[in-house]
Order: C-alpha cells, then sequence, then structure tokens
C-alpha cells in the first residue's frame, strides 16, 4: 500500500544485539507494507556507539544523514559523513562507528529474502 | 566489493524518458558494484521538475533528502520534504512533483530482479 511518512513518526527501537552499543532503529518500509524485496531501517548511533563487528549472507546499502563516522569492511576502513554511500557485500566482516560527539544517523537497506 | 564514496563523485546523467522534466540521476550502488537484489539511486529534481505519471510492475522505496515536493500515487497525493519516506507499490500510477524554487532531491531504490 502506498505511504508517505516523515521518519520520525516511526517507532525508534533499541537494538540489543551483542557487540551493539548506544544503537536505534526505526522500521521504515517493511514486509508488512508491501516490501516483498528489500527493507528500509533508519540507524541511529548515539556518541560512542557502535555495530558489531559480525557478517552475514546478506549486503547492506547504506547512505549516511548526519554525524560523522566511521566503517570497517573486511581489510577497509573509510571515514563517513553526510552524503556518503557505502555497499558492503555479503560474508564480509564490518562494524560502523560513531566518531563524533554528535548522533550518527544513516539508511541501511537490506533485502528481505535473506 | 565494498565501496565507501560520497554522492557527489557519482556522475550524474540527464533522465531523458517521455513524460519526464528537468531530472537527473546519479546511480548510486548497481548491479556492478555486486548489489544483486537491488540498486540506489539519487534524483535530483529541478524547480518545475517531474517523473511520468506512469506505473510498472516493481515498487518503489524513497526517501527525501532536499526541497519540497508532492508524490502522487493512485488516488492519494502527499506533500514531501526532507526525512519523508515514501512507498509506492507495484503496478501503481505515480508521480514526483517538485512544488519549490530549489532542487528537489531523493534516493529512489528499486529491485534489480524486475
Amino acid at each position: 500500500m502506498f505511504k508517505a511518512i516523515h521518519y520520525s513518526e516511526v517507532s525508534r527501537e533499541k537494538v540489543e544485539n551483542e557487540g551493539s552499543k548506544g544503537i536505534t532503529v526505526r522500521r521504515l518500509i517493511t514486509r508488512e507494507d508491501g516490501a516483498k524485496n528489500f527493507a528500509m531501517r533508519f540507524f541511529e548511533l548515539e556518541p560512542g556507539g557502535h555495530t558489531p563487528l559480525h557478517s552475514h549472507d546478506w549486503e547492506h546499502e547504506v547512505f549516511v544523514l548526519d554525524g560523522k563516522g566511521s566503517v570497517i569492511c573486511g581489510d577497509s576502513e573509510a571515514d563517513i559523513t553526510p552524503g556518503y554511500v557505502v555497499f558492503i557485500p555479503p560474508k564480509v566482516k564490518h562494524c560502523f562507528r560513531n566518531r563524533a560527539e554528535q548522533k550518527l544517523s544513516f539508511l541501511c537497506l537490506i533485502p528481505n529474502k535473506k
């Protein structure tokens, strides 16, 4: 079904995965919206927050909206600021870190069929 | 392969589809990056610009980055500003319009397997 909503209207959930610190997620577009192929999520990392250094069988497509941080992927590391686009291939260890005193926020999209 | 790049480093192409006006696209994440499931594109609409009122068999997942506009989808219409999230289901006629005197920019993601 058609949906047009401001991201701030979508409820924010704390991410409690092992290795996560200071992260919330808003599930902007989900399977429940009729999105069969991929899901759009909005992540916010507090200062000092990070995602776990982990890998999985699916890719990430990321667009950075606010803040400053870094991304590790395999043997590579890159600084990220608003407007940065990141592609994390399947099966490669990766991690996002907030490196600033303000929130780091980004969109992260994943396939719905893992 | 891992990719981390600012969107402005991705070349901008004019969109020349019938019914399009004043649109450019940057193809941020494509199949060539190894993105098998879905593609991330960055659209900019000039003041007065619009996409065609059309439908197709695949969905759109949109996040508005800058500007002010509107989206028509079927019998619905909504105003869009930065932070708006839009889901356009498959097979429904839709159109994006820039309603302001500045550029309207948004991410639009689509499945790669249509």
